[in-house]
């Protein structure tokens, strides 16, 4: 049966996230599959690389699935843009490699959060960004975020307390940089707890109004306690920039 | 009595246009009149540069109005953004000349359209831009464009058939560029007839599509009718820029 590789993208704002939940019908999970179901006239499951939470946006988002069927990729990828509600997007869709596995195969992510860091009004991009109009110090920031890079247990940036996986990620880079009025943090690595990228997000905000020292990232982490780190951030800032194979 | 300048910026996506209308709440002058009679408290009555219809978006729309107070502009600028809702945002409000009135002495005005000309999904900016995949002949747009620079009678251009004030408008500079895969006209001009600008981008959008002659722009304005020109585009891709003084 032939494997697809589908690259989304979506504004998250009215959505529980990405993932199916039961009879709740608002996830966008259930959109993609049953506007594939509908297309292909089969039942379809689709894995994505990883689920985001309710508001969570993603820019590429990428899920597998397979589906009995002849047709062009490029033909189903039409239907599908015509299928899907305005809100969530196809951007692309190829046959893969039999054993491909959106979630399984991710070698790494980058998400990206963005801050209105501005009293201006934020009114066309609203629902993507976060409004922090204080002054950031950005250079307490990035030394925080060196600290914060590298292989941890994250437990202290993770909200799941009963987390049976390893609490283990390696952050490869975060990257803090000014765009105009917007301060855009960048974080790339092979993987994520949940909430674990609001976590970081909510500390290094702490770190920029000078609440929190940029010294004390270690012993947050050394804590491995949720209460050692600072506040989860909301999720609209939030966008799921790219999937890494 | 102190008279002010106000600029905002709205994203009118549900709003019924800027014109207060009778009982209809949602309209952009009732929320942002109601909003400083509440701080100010008294009935504050504002005159913009211009109205803008349901749907259509202002980067920098003008708006004055009197007062009495001897509160500092800066801090009913700060009041009023707490107070409008998210997409509606105060950018400035400073005291004015006595006689400043934003309609009347209004020079010139910058309105751009936004067409994204891509099958890709076009999902964040979507309630901003209208959709058009098909190819767009930038050259024959930019040809017809010029053809109607200049002080014409634009009746052809105008949805009013009922309409009292001269149809005689200057337009300064109609510019076509590309960005990415979206396509931008802006609009120059001394002033606008009612829907002149849709109907403008409308037509030129045919040009673009080669449904229609650039050299057939001077007989469309010779026609003197609506009917010569082409369709009024969706009020979601015009937005108001900028209004000159």
């Amino acid at each position: 049966m032939p494997n697809y590789k589908l690259t989304l993208c979506y504004d998250g704002s009215r959505y529980r996230g990405w993932q199916r939940q039961g009879n709740t019908p608002n996830t966008i999970q259930e959109k993609v599959e049953a506007a594939l179901s509908r297309i292909l006239s089969q039942p379809i499951k689709t894995a994505a690389s990883g689920r985001t939470d309710a508001g969570v946006h993603a820019r590429a988002q990428v899920v597998s699935f397979r589906a009995k069927t002849e047709r062009m990729p490029e033909a189903i990828l039409r239907e599908l843009r015509a299928a899907l509600p305005a809100d969530i997007g196809a951007i692309s869709l190829e046959e893969a490699a039999p054993r491909f596995h959106a979630r399984l195969n991710a070698k790494g992510k980058t998400y990206v959060y963005r801050i209105w860091n501005s009293d201006a009004p934020d009114v066309f991009e609203r629902k993507y960004r976060v409004s922090e109009p204080r002054a950031l110090d950005l250079d307490a920031m990035r030394a925080a975020a060196a600290m914060l890079c590298g292989e941890h247990d994250f437990t202290s940036f993770c909200s799941d307390k009963r987390m049976k996986k390893s609490p283990v990620r390696r952050v490869d880079l975060i990257d803090v940089e000014r765009l105009g009025d917007e301060v855009r943090l960048s974080f790339t690595g092979n993987g994520f707890l949940w909430n674990m990228v609001r976590i970081l997000t909510g500390t290094l905000i702490e770190v920029g109004l000078r609440e929190r020292d940029a010294d004390s990232m270690q012993d947050i982490l050394d804590a491995r306690d949720r209460a050692a780190a600072g506040k989860t951030a909301p999720a609209q800032g939030l966008i799921l920039w790219e999937v890494f194979y």
